[in-house]
């Protein structure tokens, strides 16, 4: 047979920092990667802004505008777009045609940057606008929920959603900086704050033990909102996520999806509650789930498989929901599951738990003992609510 | 400063495959590419075809059909799409979008296989639609074209115009196989059928004195449309470029653009054109500019310069047009100069001849040098004239 063979390697690197008001004058953090990242080119910098932390942050614009009048290695385009924070913004593609238009009339060139502030929503769409513009033009995340700065802010996948399905339309394409500021986690619902405790807790199960059991001694201080817990979280957690990124699969050409853990019935509890239920909720729901399941199938023991619910439970989620229970074959997970094996073309996996911090896959859900687990978990649910 | 630094390399590759007759059912090619891409999960593959490939093709089909119900490791969507051939296809969002709701209405998944039949337009366009869904659609390129077979169609970038700017929106996504069947090219008007062969001039001069003299030799065969010579210059163009992606920054992440040596008048003059003149003989005019120019700046003696005007007026090209020409300032191609430039960011980068074979990059040109090159062409011409 004829042919050439192809074969190269692309390399990705980026940062992520933590710091605090990043904006003000005296931080240097911004400024330092900004000179570092030094060509010969102008370089511009486009920010597009969540509506909900441009309204909780009201002097976010003028910081911005006052600490780029001061540094000059970037031109700031002074024209910011300001967009519908969470999932709004990524049910459409108004805005991503917004930002298009604007790097075309701002001639945002592939040396400059477009800059996203907001939470994993404004991301992703953000992220996903940049990567299609030119080909990709230099995107720098600024996550402002707990979520995207412990999971999906330091990772490589963008999108929108479509047709109602999330995510449908996107790319992986990895930013080139990252910057968690803690200051944003200040003005934050409870429930968000709360909602993205919930991945630090999945990938602790499956990957880090010792992670887990510091997450055991502060959940209560999470719950409280302490903010040096939530910092050390939060790095940790990213810290996780980075590594699973780079020993992995970065852009998922495989179909193994590690970091899963409890996402398969979350992703249609979230979907069945119209997203009324948030992400983080659902998959705290999905943990619950799924360490019933790991324990009466024999891999965890009670006791271990107990202290878990009652992590979630101490860092104030609920561990089950009407939408989540399991009673027989028509139950809106077990469809789920259905589902999501169709998704991914036929053979399932899903992570279980082996011991805690050790997560190992199966192939294969039993339907009744599916069901068993969410007795088990419902009885739990009952005794605490007395 | 506080940070983690992420860091991780992405391999790829893909084969691009030399055959005739693709779907004839003794052609093992594709089949045994189809069964080598095994996995557990279930595949389908979901065509899109330019429409003068169909319009001269009309078995391309009934073919396909036949050649998928003998091969069932994947399941043909029998429902495939026709787009316009050509510029027409870029030029607007809506066969990305009708690409978008067949993999949404087919279920066509990441494992699944979208196959794009047609001249490098068509493969822009189907390449974007395919590398946004899902974050990545498993894309099989089937180049039509000379240019699509010789260079776009084995390399890694897609995309489609917005606003009558070329390539504006797109992304930077490897296919995972190419198949070059060189019965396509039978039915090519004559300008396409030479256009293609403009690249290969181009790389050979940069980077390859043996292809070039091989050029040199068989350019009266190529114009007379022989294919052995042809099937040669495919294959050595291809391996020519696929050698650079790999060996150099696949990504374009940096600013340097080697292979676009006599690209920057030939953007310019093309667009002026309204695209009435071809990319390839764009192509063909900016190489004898440039050629010109590295003589007359003292790089390439003029036996060489001459030989090389020689081979593109022997290979049917015309070396220069009024719209080409440089007489002051204010000459469109001057103009497209300054706003390449731009387009770079503030630093010009110019591929010239240092001697035949190998390219320099200068960061600057001279326009009454520019000038005296165009003056030198026009000269050149005349006389080939008369
Ligand atoms: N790209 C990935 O790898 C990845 C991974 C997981 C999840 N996600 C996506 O992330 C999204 C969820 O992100 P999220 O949990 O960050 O929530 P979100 O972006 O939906 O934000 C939730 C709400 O909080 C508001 N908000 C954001 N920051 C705030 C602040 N500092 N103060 C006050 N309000 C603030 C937002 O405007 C919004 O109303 C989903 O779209 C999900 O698909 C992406
Ligand atoms: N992705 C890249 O790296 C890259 C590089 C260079 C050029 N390009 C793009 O490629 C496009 C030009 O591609 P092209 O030169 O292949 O031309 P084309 O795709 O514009 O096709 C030219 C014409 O030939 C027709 N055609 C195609 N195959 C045919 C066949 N076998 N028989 C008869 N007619 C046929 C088409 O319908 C069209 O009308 C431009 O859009 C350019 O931007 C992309
Ligand atoms: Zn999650
Ligand atoms: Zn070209």
């Amino acid at each position: 047979m004829d042919y050439i063979q192809q074969r190269f390697s692309v390399p990705f690197e980026y940062r992520v920092y933590f710091t605090s008001h990043l904006f003000q004058q005296q931080n240097p953090v911004l400024r330092q990667f900004l000179q570092a990242d030094v060509s010969d080119n102008i370089k511009k910098i486009f920010f597009v802004i969540d509506s909900e932390v441009a309204a909780c942050h009201p002097t976010l614009m003028d910081d911005i505008r006052q600490y780029f009048a001061a540094n000059s290695e970037v031109i700031l385009i002074d024209d910011m777009l300001i967009v519908p924070g969470g999932e709004a913004c990524k049910n459409t593609d108004v805005y991503v045609h917004e930002i298009i238009a604007a790097v075309d009339e701002h001639g945002i060139d592939r040396h400059s940057y477009i800059a996203a502030i907001g939470g994993g929503a404004v991301l992703d769409m953000v992220g996903y606008a940049a990567a299609i513009s030119h080909r990709g033009i230099r995107h720098i995340r600024m996550p402002t929920t707990v979520l995207s700065q412990n999971d999906s802010g330091v990772g490589v996948k963008n999108g929108i959603n479509y047709n109602g399905k999330k995510n449908f339309i996107g790319t992986f394409a990895p930013p080139v900086a990252v910057f968690n500021d803690d200051h944003f986690l200040t003005t934050l619902a409870d429930r968000e704050w709360r909602a993205g405790i919930a991945e630090a807790v999945k990938v602790a199960l499956i990957k880090d033990k010792q992670f887990y059991a510091w997450l055991c001694k502060n959940a209560l201080a999470l719950n409280r909102r302490e903010m040096e817990p939530m910092q050390y979280q939060i790095k940790r957690c990213a810290q996780l996520h980075i590594d699973h990124i780079a020993g992995g699969d970065p852009f998922e050409k495989g179909s193994s999806r590690p970091l899963d853990f409890g996402h398969w019935s979350a992703h249609k509890v979230e979907q069945l509650s119209n997203f009324e239920i948030r992400h983080g909720e659902a998959v705290a729901m999905g943990i619950a789930l799924d360490t019933a399941y790991s324990h009466l199938c024999g891999w965890l023991n009670e006791e271990d498989a107990r202290l878990v619910i009652q992590l979630l439970i101490d860092l104030g989620f609920d561990i089950t929901h009407p939408l989540m229970e399991v009673s027989d074959d028509n139950s809106p997970v077990i469809q789920g599951l259905h589902e999501f094996q169709e998704h991914l073309g036929g053979r399932l996996t899903i992570m279980l738990l082996n011991e805690i911090g050790k997560g190992e896959e199966v192939h294969h859900l039993d339907i009744s003992l599916l069901q068993k687990a969410s007795e088990w978990l419902k009885q739990y649910h009952q005794i605490e609510q007395q």
